[in-house]
């Protein structure tokens, strides 16, 4: 039998990337990138129209098609016929929560229709969407009065990011569209059913950002009214209760589409994934205590366990939510690569930028060198790595960035060093929340952005934590965890995988090189994140602390 | 009469600066600076040898000689024959402590001895030099626990930059400098000395710098015993208990010294005195109540007071120390201008120098300008100002900056605007524990190089405090403070003035802008200083917190 293959698609922030990977091995034959025509639409809607209201992000799911359309023939001629005709699945995974409203059916987007197009409400609400965090506190506190059980699966907080804030954004702002909609979906969800005809739900999104559970279901008819009497059946009426694993086949890839990207019709088509979550199996990563880190702008930490436990301050446990038969853990920093991104944007200065110049080398990799020349502690400084707020453990956004220890003669690298060493210290403040609530966590997996630029970055990771890490051996696991999937969506009879952990064991690899901690710079760093949880505490865990109180005189005054 | 004139000189850090003057008007004839040939002697002694111990910071006595060599001459050619006859009297001010061991005698400083030449205690100790912190803590806690009345009038805590921590310095590590030097002696009063032949010492630097009262003279014997046996006798060894109150002429300058610049013999030379505190009357001020600050790389806070109180953190406070008939009351901020040029040199993206350039801006123009733009209190950002510790009111070397508030979206401008008024809140600890306890501070008078350079930091240093700020007419404030003082030595039979109070008024003027409180700002920023008090005594007040144990942690390591 020839060889067969996978296509995976990671459909990401600004741009979507298709991997065309052998089924066998892993191996990745092509791949392919399309940038989003419309982007994040956060300022006005593509045709023009009014400005945007504060905190919207919005997308266009015409992008997505159109990601579609571009990567896999880009894919396929790369790879030439004879691979085309052995493509025997496609997944997918999205960020999320990224969802919208649509019509039954062929799930039509109102967006597309000329009545709602105006209507912001009738787009795609991005994940990074914050408009609904009045929902969302209110969500919150009549949860907490209710007693609900579904909170503590949620470290205590449902966030504005995820699904029911959206949707009761959508009925308070734009009535008319949830009256419209037939449906509200994930644009994952809303993408697999545009290519098979068939519409699914994923089990991932469900349990991160719609409150689903295996066990328990959605939260009940009476939580839903004591929201809003019209959302009492929200679930029945605008969704559906059939929710399904990852790896399963959504359905077959359609002959109008199988026409119009050079495939076979019929293939099969994975239930829709979460960007983060496919990553797991792709990093090798298939039992409990391993944790996966996704390193880029922001980051991703998934664990699996064998029992349910509740972390204050986890973003979800989800049971089947990563890999079948397991709990899947999830908790997030929400900013890192984008504070080094910032520090190097704003403040780094102009005689280093000219060194990297007359170098030759990017400024990232001058600061990158500047810092690795320092030892652990030398520089007597320390940070709050909460530049966008802190996700896990503190789940609060009013945080800010703090950095203490400033001298005379700081200087540009050491601030960077500290600001690297406090993402990593971040990072401990959540192993050590899983850990104390029974989540085992004994090595660290990366993969993403920051582990191909960085390795300093990644040896401060493993000095901080005390634990070795291994890095996926692909640039975007993500797309071949996607593959993965379509692999296991195929499954053995037409040349694909039986399960996610042979389609693990087959095709994902590391790359050799392993970060090791140095038993002397983690005895320092020791001593050092015993600092960071004291600053960590006094501003954070108070709701008097002064970084609470900047925050209200700074929204006092405002721009 | 002709109009009579006199010269000040302002001996500084890195140079000397002469300027001659009417005496009648305070008119500001010409000026001259000599910048120090050997400088602050840090690395090695100018004829090399071994490198200098950690935390030295010694001067050439010859560089003084040479200021005087060049700058009297210039300043006399510029005005001409006419006026240079009829200069009354010579006055001049120094850093403090800065000191010598010399000869009796004629004051043969021990370095120009071939046989000390190599021995850095023979040279001279700037202010700055810190390597006596061991014997400052030594002082201090036998000083402590033998109750010595004078503690309190230093505000608890005498510095290693002072006097008697320095000569105790020279006894430990250099025994042989210790017994060859017949005395040791401020570089104020030693040049005087030269000027003069006649070997005086002045009550500014007695009293701040070493311990002196005008009611209680120096420390007793039995506690300089405590200190070392050897130091029982040191003021009737090596020092002199005669001590001349400011204005006082301490004698007439000699033929030879007439003769090399250009001046007529016997011309009036005033007691030396101190930068800062000469500055006082030079901004008029002359009364209680108001507080002059000297404001550059650091800011020296100054007021006048009826009676002694006693100011926990201040620097000290001196019977006649500023003015004849007053209590002079001290404190200080240790890093203010040197801040802002720490965040211009390693904070400013490369960007920022490029639209300064482009613009034909200075850095700090630019910065000024972003800064200038924004509203108190908008950036959410915060900063405890102590990039070289705090002098007052914690009187603490080990302390660190630290900036709270960060975003991604943070600005290097909304950085520089948080310093600047991050030293304008350390300037209102001053002056509330002023006021707290019992030393009036009703006005602010402004002099230095900041006020020149910064209208924004008046501003804002006028909306913290909510006092109106006036500014000193000149720009070389201590000068013309030495000036005004020589021209009280010379006294009314010569030409000049019988007291420094109408020396001031003929003498010293104001700036016509006065920088008042904007009332709006004035409300945010009240505030905003009472988080930065939290942030201040969180930090500041507690020996086990994060930032004293950072400190301990980076000594651990050192480069």
């Amino acid at each position: 039998m020839a060889d067969k293959y996978v296509i995976g698609i990671d459909f990401g922030t600004e741009s979507g990337r298709a991997v065309l990977v052998r089924v066998a091995d892993g191996e990745e034959i092509a791949s392919a990138v399309y940038k989003y025509e419309n982007g994040v639409i956060d300022e006005r809607l593509p045709f023009g129209g009014p400005p945007l209201p504060p905190d919207f992000a919005l997308q266009d799911p015409d992008d997505y098609i159109r990601t579609i359309e571009h990567t896999i023939p880009t894919v396929l001629s790369a790879a030439g016929a004879e691979i085309s005709k052995n493509v025997v699945g496609i997944g997918i995974d999205f960020t999320a929560c990224t969802m919208l409203p649509v019509r039954a059916g062929e799930g039509l987007p109102l967006c597309r229709e000329e009545k709602f197009r105006r209507q912001p409400h009738a787009w795609v609400k991005l994940w990074k969407h914050h408009a609904a965090q009045g929902e969302a506190n209110a969500l919150n506190e009549v949860a907490a009065r209710r007693g609900e059980a579904f909170l503590p699966r949620y470290g205590g907080k449902i966030s504005s990011e995820w699904f029911f804030p959206k949707v009761w954004e959508t009925l308070k702002q734009a009535p008319e569209v949830y009256e419209a909609a037939d449906r509200f979906i994930e644009a994952a969800d809303w993408v697999v059913w545009q290519l098979t005809g068939v519409e699914t739900r994923n089990a991932c999104t469900a349990g991160y950002k719609a409150i689903w559970s295996k066990r328990e279901g959605f939260p009940s008819a009476d939580f839903f009214a004591a929201l809003n009497p019209r959302l009492r059946r929200v679930v029945d009426e605008k969704m559906s209760r059939t929710i399904l694993p990852a790896g399963t086949c959504a359905g077959g890839l359609t002959p109008a589409w199988a026409e119009k990207l050079g495939l076979l019709p019929g293939i099969a088509v994975a239930v829709a994934n979460v960007d983060a979550h496919v990553a797991v199996p792709a990093c090798t990563v298939v039992s409990p205590g391993k944790m996966v880190m996704v390193m880029g702008t922001s980051i991703c930490h998934m664990v699996l366990g064998n029992e349910e436990r509740f972390v204050p301050g986890m973003c979800g446990v989800v049971e089947d939510g990563i890999l079948p038969g397991y709990f899947g853990y999830e908790a997030g920093q929400s900013a890192v690569g984008d504070i080094f991104a910032w520090f190097v944007e704003n403040g780094v200065p102009a005689r280093y930028a000219e060194e990297a110049e007359a170098r030759g080398l990017s400024l990232y990799s001058l600061m990158e060198e500047k810092a690795a020349g320092l030892k652990p502690g030398e520089s007597g400084l320390l940070a709050l790595d909460w530049w966008n707020g802190n996700r896990s453990i503190l789940v609060d956004a009013d945080l800010s960035g703090l950095i203490i220890g400033y001298h005379l003669q700081t200087t540009a690298g050491e601030l960077y060093r500290t600001l690297l060493e406090a993402t990593a210290f971040g990072t401990q403040t959540i192993i050590s929340a899983f850990v104390e609530h029974g989540v085992p966590v004994e090595e660290l997996y990366a993969c993403g952005g920051l582990p191909e630029k960085s390795p300093l970055l990644m040896q401060i990771f493993a000095d901080v934590t005390g634990k070795p890490i291994k890095v996926a051996a692909s640039a975007q696991t993500p797309a071949l965890g996607s593959a993965m999937f379509a692999a296991v969506a195929a499954g053995p009879e037409r040349g694909g995988h039986r399960s996610i952990i042979e389609a693990a064991q087959a095709m994902a690899r590391l790359k050799d090189r392993v970060y090791r901690p140095n038993p002397e710079a983690h005895a320092v760093y020791k001593e050092l994140y015993a600092e960071y949880v004291r600053l960590h505490d006094y501003f954070g865990r108070d709701q008097g602390s002064v970084m609470k109180r900047l925050r209200r005189i700074k929204g006092g005054k405002g721009k």
